[in-house]
């Protein structure tokens, strides 16, 4: 059996051993294979419910929240951490809090990639080609570090507000996890939280 | 005479009544206008310099700083504050700190709108006009409070970090003002700067 998480550009299938990231319309070449999956892309929902192998496992997601609209890679997600901070940077950056097993909600934010290219966009000057390391304990004096320490920073107070334990993934998670304070970072989050679900329900 | 501020897009000129905002191109109407500028937008400092009756005020701004390549608008803002944060949120917001008189350093992030742009190009979902009002205090328990909240808290939470007086200027620092505890907005901030450095250097 193969997981997939599908997104709005892309979609990341995880057999076990390695994930694999196709684009959308790259991954009806699994098209024969037993695949779960969850989906926030409106657009194909039709076309994957009538691949008669793949199930949907939003059904079986044992997650309630006061949330309106929450997307259900992050419920999934949630459904891992009983108490923290669950932190997924990718395109957008979603950080959800969880307490005592409860969502108590959570916020999203434009992920790094976006905040680099709104530099290059606003000035040739503000232009770097990936958040480069910078100490955030003292302020910057330069316009690169000004412009890490000012895409992170603020992103770290917001995550550390809570005093929990931050859970991160994503493809710039590991950035993150990197500069908050009691944090880890599992680029395989999504699957575990998706296998536990699977295994749970005895689906496969 | 006239003061005129001018940035990588628009120019603002001010004559002591009220702020008109000019493209670029379209600042040369006031060719033969007694006008004292400051200019961060490289491309046209030659025909500037060819305007005789512009008086550039740069080298007579009384501020020092280890910061390397501060903008001189930065620079300018800055000496009007002796100890507080000083932010200027237009395209790009940069949030600076005085200490006793000194420049301690500062940092920069993309401006609202850009941020608002960056998710309506994630998705369709994520697509709001204008920052709505948010509560700072709860977790957002929707999507659009979400976003607000995603744009603003990490912003108010660096900003307040210093604990410190937080001086507010620019297209979009009337939002900020009225987020961040002990703080105040100055549209004319830039001008009332600029006007101290004019009179201080007897230029009119």
């Amino acid at each position: 059996m193969i997981l997939c998480d599908i997104g709005n550009s892309f979609a990341k299938f995880y057999d076990g051993k390695k994930v694999e990231r196709l684009k959308i319309d790259e991954i009806f070449r699994y098209a024969d294979r037993r695949v779960c999956y969850i989906n926030v892309n409106e657009r194909i929902a039709k076309e994957l419910s009538s691949l008669h192998k793949w199930l949907d496992l939003s059904p079986f997601i044992d997650f309630t929240t006061s949330y309106e609209g929450m997307g259900i890679d992050r419920q999934v997600l949630c459904t891992l951490v009983d108490d923290g901070v669950v932190v997924d940077a990718g395109s957008a950056i979603t950080v959800d809090v969880m307490e005592s097993g409860k969502h108590k909600g959570g916020f999203i934010t434009p992920g790094l990639r976006f905040l680099l290219e709104d530099f290059s966009a606003i000035s040739s000057r503000l232009r770097i080609a990936a958040v480069e390391s910078v100490e955030l304990d003292r302020l910057p004096l330069n316009t690169k570090d000004a412009m890490s320490y000012g895409i992170i920073k603020p992103l770290v107070l917001a995550i550390e507000q809570f005093g929990k334990r931050v859970y991160c993934t994503g493809g710039d998670g590991e950035i993150l996890a990197n500069y908050c304070a009691n944090s880890c970072y599992d680029e395989l989050m999504i699957f575990k939280a998706m296998m536990k679900i699977v295994q749970r329900n005895s689906l496969c």
